[in-house]
């Protein structure tokens, strides 16, 4: 090991929300020894108390102030719309070296919402993004392993705290993520084409397939296709409502993209261009060819 | 067994198109012991090597009517595109036993197809569709399992002789796969909606990514979420430009269904307005979480 530092240690880490993100964030650095104890801080006691069963959490608090006030690291880990009273309940309570990270899936909002209700303390909060999750969610979905080799994305500020930035980029390094930095414009532009369309896209083809009144013949008839394609339906309809309007800018321009792709891909069938479809059809092959090869080879 | 019918026996088989169809047909029934001899049939020579040196057929040809002219079994599971053509080739060729039948994923084109072109003949076709498949193509991706425990739609016409259906029935069922009977037109409905549909949308979403310059960044920030969800954009672009074509009139309407479900989402993201994003995602979730469980307890 070239890197001589030691170890970070943090005594008390503060996650607020105990779902898939921070709850597997804690089990992580749990399982690391880097963390001495976790105070969950959620809304329902009833996930709360799942999440001190099943160690998760060593301890649960519905008052994120009370959490926060005792707390080296907080970590924001609920859906993004509740980020801005969330600050504003925790801003006071902060002791000044406490670092603020958050786990959303949007930087460009949460960083106006840091700057504004974090005030003073805007200094030690650090953007981050960890690029994992499953369609599940809540604290019995979470897992140690889930950060394992997936990329992490800090945006850290002109006025972020680089020992702030190292502690945080340290952590997700502990639960064996891969950490990059990314400026958050281009993050959420990046992650509105490859998470957020597709989240998107999955949800309105299985909205539409729902409303119709011989769903469930539909559905008793499908295949492993549209399992796959429609897995991420299944994720949390509050976060990604939260997600989709905090990105609105990023995402309107590539719904309005993908819209025409699928205008001409609908104008071709309309047709019978034969030829036109296919073209579409083999660009997204072996796009995707080239994609899975490169995944492979990493 | 309250059956009390033996066991059928087909001597020889062709398969025409020995792909993951129909190369997975071959190999199932060879393992049940129920065909002597398969003949593939196909326009590359590479394809049918394979095929041959890995067992899944026993003979290689690239003549559609002498393969015909010597079989008791004809399965026509090439893009179905090139139906009119083969149909027209083997059906001079055909012995009068010799029963026909198609892995081809619309039915209604497929039955004017043979209603014109096998001409005399049309009374031993068997409109088949196996629901089976994995976005993988060719020869090599052929494997014994593929319908155990998959549905396999016939619709059978008026003119079909009994007799043809329940051989091709019990040959499914060999394959281990449960064969359910359905209208043509009501089969091609839905499978616009479960297959054909998230096929387009798949396929457009990763041909919008890939236009784009950054493509090959954006796709390396990808998880899992945009992979299971293109996962179906890899399938065969020949064949599902043969199926959306054929399909198109039930394909238009639900891609206009679509359309305006995604509308629907993209006006409530522009306004802001969560509640109603937030049905929409819902209704998806709900759906979805039904369905995984009806396919749990099945």
């Amino acid at each position: 090991m070239s890197d001589a530092r030691p170890p970070i240690r943090i005594d008390t880490l503060a996650v607020v929300g105990v779902g898939l993100i921070g709850g597997s964030f804690s089990l992580a650095l749990k399982r690391a020894g880097i963390v001495r104890r976790v105070i969950g801080v959620g809304r329902t006691q009833a996930n709360l108390d799942t999440a001190v069963g099943l160690g998760v959490i060593d301890e649960a608090s519905t008052d994120p102030a009370a959490a926060a006030a005792r707390a080296d690291v907080v970590l924001l880990a609920s859906p993004v719309g509740q980020f801005p009273a969330l600050m504003s309940q925790i801003a006071p309570a902060l002791r000044e070296h406490t670092i603020v990270t958050d786990g959303g899936s949007t930087k460009q909002d949460v960083i106006a919402y840091a700057r504004r209700f974090l005030g003073a303390h805007f200094g030690r909060f650090v953007p981050a993004h960890p690029i994992a999750g499953t369609e599940r969610s809540g604290a019995a979905a979470a897992f140690a392993e889930l950060y394992r080799d997936r990329n992490v994305i800090l945006a850290p500020q002109a006025e972020t705290d680089s020992a702030a930035v190292n502690l945080v980029r340290e952590a997700w390094q502990a639960c064996g993520a891969n950490v990059v930095e990314l400026d958050a414009a281009r993050h959420d532009e990046i992650f509105a084409a490859v998470s957020h369309l597709p989240h998107v896209i999955a949800f309105a083809l299985v909205s539409m397939l729902a409303k119709r009144p011989d769903a469930r013949t539909l559905l008793g008839f499908s295949g492993g296709g549209l399992r796959d394609t429609v897995r991420i339906a299944g994720s949390s309809p509050e976060m990604w409502r939260d997600i989709c309007i905090a990105n609105r800018a990023a995402l309107l321009k590539l719904l309005d993209d993908y819209g025409k792709e699928l205008e001409l891909a609908r104008g071709a069938i309309e047709n019978g261009d034969g030829d036109a479809l296919e073209t579409i059809f083999e660009r997204a092959r072996d796009a995707r060819q080239r994609w899975l090869l490169k995944e492979q080879a990493s």
